[in-house]
């Protein structure tokens, strides 16, 4: 009984269809990316109505398979003009998932804010207008409240930058614990569900089946060698880095190889850092709340479990969770080096709707503008209020880093095809640079996180300045867009390209769920088949290969401690995806 | 002893050249786009220190040819990203035209604002920042004083907007009556300048020579064919259309066409047009000076002389010029149809060193997201104080209408490659919206004015919803980059385009000062040469045919009062330049 719900904004109509043929095993970002490929104008106005908005579950999630509670949201975005995938890990669309969507495509764009519930029954829609306006923290419980409590249902929400349009507008989901703090963050997609008059969509599984699972042995065989690679990891098991530390373990280490962009990209050192650092976070609490803080799961059935939470000197709960790219973005790039001000500036993003990237791309870019000292925490917290106020100031910032560079005439912004480059210094990791470049999603880590073998030593060991990186970036791209269909966490990745049988365990847990017989090999054709949609999608709204590049002033500017430039290639950058 | 100066800001060094031999008898907008397509990384960041600006004045400026004196001013666009050619009538470029100077090209990047002094012994520079923060009518005479006066100097500047790096900042030069009032407005050059550091250029032509004219006999005899074609035709001749009630005697006729962009391109018409009209101009003089008053010359040896001067209540000055695209810009595309508010915008953007098209069309962006009420002129003026200010907002608008779309999240906006429309409807105009759409200078009206067949009789009559208009649109193009080349303004195109001894004036004049011996062949091969520069300036900058479209909304939004929408194939478009 897979379908898809399609929502009509313009009148509130909704329908469901069947599951198109040539549809057939897609899901997630291979589904969402399909449906915009195949149904959005490449040259229409991102915030007018002929673009949509689609969401996803993988092909796992809602199922018992380990980490894999993501949920693929699509569109063209707002702040690149491309094609857009951004996803996030939450109980939504498990709920989804098991109701049978396969996807939701929202579609035209109706006048003032509605709520969106859809459940067994179907869809209904009520105005949202008297939750707009408001801080998320203020929104979830009571519509939770109204709407049968966390254990009926979750929710979707844009924050007060959806409501305006802002290009750094992100789509919140709840966490398990009920929180607004689960972001597909990047690219603006708050922004075109802002812009289709969507405030929320509630998802109320009662009375759903099971996902099915066309053959249980083989998905029960994949599910355990997932669960026991994820487990034996260094980085996934227990107590591990990424359960001790968080995400932000990463501070010191990217600092300590001269790669973490602090103050707008001027240095790939911060002398500041182990001050932001996961270290620094799980010492605070224990400081704080008297009590070793390991972390929680994001989502339900998460067994990395990678989400810290930071706490008040009072030992109360300030924010979940201060991420290494929020910590990076609101800390060292900014040259703030105060804990509580990075979890005051992250909980802010999360209240408003914002990704926290951006935000700290259009707040450091300001800083360079002048709007600000470099370092001044409080100041930048006032200017996140002002977005949150929706000041014209604040709409700056919420437009992003390019906006905010173009506004107060700062030429040293560094992103790509207008999205803020995230928290690894492409002049000191060539490879990471190289997908920066390329990405289909502009500039982004998650598209193919080859900091795991330039970093990490994960997947074998490589200097990052050894520029023959191209077909590194290529096949972590293929790889990346294939985990994002299966609806598992990212983080997966670390402990499957170690472990042969974690990677195995991937691919046989889809063959479970779906009936296929997909090999390694598949993972890489699929992947290869999201991108060249992405490619194509792309190439029709007007991107070329000069779109492939990164910002003129790190071909000239070196970056301390290393002294290194941007020394790519152009040609070496086309022969990514051989264009 | 023709020469090229060239200044390096980062040192503050001058030195001469002499003038290359590859451009040979090139002057104005084929100098300067020569100069940076040849000198100007096509991918820089236009306010980075790898964009150059270049100032020339065309092949017969500074001689006794009538209506002769503009100068062209060329760099990287900060509002479209591609090449931008701006020209202003002025006495200046005729300075440096007797000194001998076909170019001045600015490089590098200072630190703090400079007064670069250019004389009959070379440049010297003296530091400006006490000249910046300030209205230009406050800057202006205090430098004409300190300089000799405006019998010996004239002077470029840019105003608060430039200072700022503002994609709408324009660059300023003074009339014949030393007011600062005539931009080479279009596409920010006045922010390239800002980020050279550059606060103005005072030229002093003291014991220059005549310009050299290599075969008085011929110039003679194309000058007086010139001048008796401008004497002659009824919008060109003294107390005609032009000299009686400016530019702005458009605005009834635009109107009465369905053709006059009203509230940010919602409708074709505007009922308070008559009021804010040449004719209303004329009239509202007459009530409050007493007297009949035509026009003025811009700048020396015009015989045209279109320039206006509003006047206040009492009988006093408000501003000069309120041409037809700020009469429209400020007054009908804002709603505004009060006289007063529109010349005091008007003056406020001449104050601040603003290109009127690029702040109407911010203005009425900001309107259409909800900042102000169309129609509400005391807020609007407020508004621009505050980009005189420098606040966030004012920043907003004075980085144009596209970066105003962005912050506001406003999806109509009316643009090509980043720069606001002017000041004709190409719903209802089918020809100026082909132009629109190729223009190597984003929407732009002065890169082919087919306005004049569609809507003036002028060259023939064409119908203006008649989609057949690709060879019109590049013929009109190849003219004009050869009329923009002479240092002719481009009104002669009204007498020379209907009398045909009048275009042969202009040929023989550029063949009389350079010795050449040009045909209208010519006229056509160099404009075409003059393109191909451009557009290969463009192509190498990342521009494609996709860039070559008018906005989304225009393709689906019916325009009243005709109700069309835009509907040339792109195919069509592309035939333009044959791409």
């Amino acid at each position: 009984m897979d379908r898809i719900l399609r929502i009509n904004m313009t009148d509130r109509s909704a329908s469901f269809e069947p599951m198109p043929k040539q549809y057939e095993n897609r899901a997630g970002r291979w589904l969402t990316s399909s449906i915009i490929h195949d149904e959005v104008p490449a040259t229409c106005h991102p915030l007018g109505p002929n673009n949509k908005l689609v969401f996803s579950p993988g092909i796992v999630t809602g199922t018992s398979s380990p980490t894999s509670s993501r949920i693929s949201v699509g569109g063209k975005s707002p702040l690149t003009g491309g094609i857009k995938e951004a996803n996030a890990g939450t109980g939504w669309g498990r709920r989804l998932a098991r109701l049978g969507i396969r996807a939701v495509i929202i579609e035209g764009r109706a006048d003032g804010f509605w709520l969106l519930k859809i459940t067994k029954n179907g869809a209904s829609f009520e105005t949202a207008d008297a939750w707009t306006g408001k801080k998320l923290s203020e929104v979830y419980p009571k519509l939770f409240e109204r709407s049968g409590g966390h254990k009926a249902v979750d929710i979707c929400s844009i924050g007060i930058a959806g409501e305006h349009r802002m290009p750094a507008a992100g789509i919140c989901f709840n966490d398990q614990n009920a929180r607004p703090t689960r972001y597909a963050g990047r690219g603006g997609l708050g922004a075109v569900m802002g812009s289709k008059g969507l405030k929320m969509i509630v998802v109320d599984d009662t009375g759903s089946d099971d996902v099915p699972v066309a053959n249980k042995e083989v998905f029960n065989g994949g599910r355990k060698n997932m669960a026991a690679a994820l487990t034996e990891h260094a980085i996934t098991k227990p107590k591990g880095a990424l359960n001790s530390y968080g995400t932000a373990v990463l501070v010191n280490i990217i600092n300590e190889a001269g790669a973490l962009p602090t103050r707008n990209f001027r240095s790939g050192r911060f002398e500041g850092a182990a001050k932001i650092a996961g270290e620094a976070i799980f010492e605070g609490n224990k400081e704080r709340t008297g009590s070793e803080l390991y972390n929680h799961a994001c989502s339900p059935g998460c067994i990395i479990a990678c989400s810290n939470t930071w706490h008040r000197p009072d030992g109360s709960e300030h924010t979940s969770c201060v991420e290494y790219e929020s910590a990076w973005a609101l800390g060292a790039n900014c040259g703030i080096d105060n804990l509580d001000q990075v979890a005051e500036l992250n909980l802010l993003c999360n209240e408003y709707g914002l990704d926290t990237i951006e935000i700290g791309g259009a707040l450091a870019v300001a800083m360079e503008g002048g709007l600000a000292a470099f370092g001044d925490g409080k100041r930048a917290i006032e200017l996140v209020h002002e977005i949150g106020r929706a000041t014209p100031l604040g709409k700056i910032l919420g437009a992003g880093a390019v906006a905010t560079g173009k506004v107060f005439g700062v030429s040293r912004v560094p992103h790509v095809k207008g999205q803020n480059m995230p928290a690894y210094e492409p002049r000191a990791i060539k490879g990471i640079g190289m997908t920066y470049a390329v990405s289909t999603m502009g500039a982004d880590h998650t598209s193919g996180y080859t900091i795991a073998p330039e970093m990490l030593g994960v997947s074998g060991k490589l200097d990052p300045l050894n520029p023959d990186k191209a077909e590194l970036a290529r096949n972590f791209q293929y790889a990346t867009a294939f985990i994002d269909t299966t609806g598992h966490c990212l983080f997966i990745a670390f402990a499957i390209l170690d472990i042969a049988s974690g990677f195995e365990g991937m691919v046989e847990e889809c063959n479970g769920v779906l009936g296929t017989k997909w090999t390694a090999e598949d993972v890489a054709r699929i992947g290869k088949e999201i991108l060249d949609l992405e490619l194509d999608f792309n190439h029709r709204a007007g991107f070329t290969k000069l779109d492939d590049r990164l910002p003129e002033f790190m071909l000239y500017e070196p970056l301390p401690p290393h002294n290194v430039v941007w020394d790519i290639a152009d040609s070496e950058i086309d022969q990514v995806f051989g264009q």
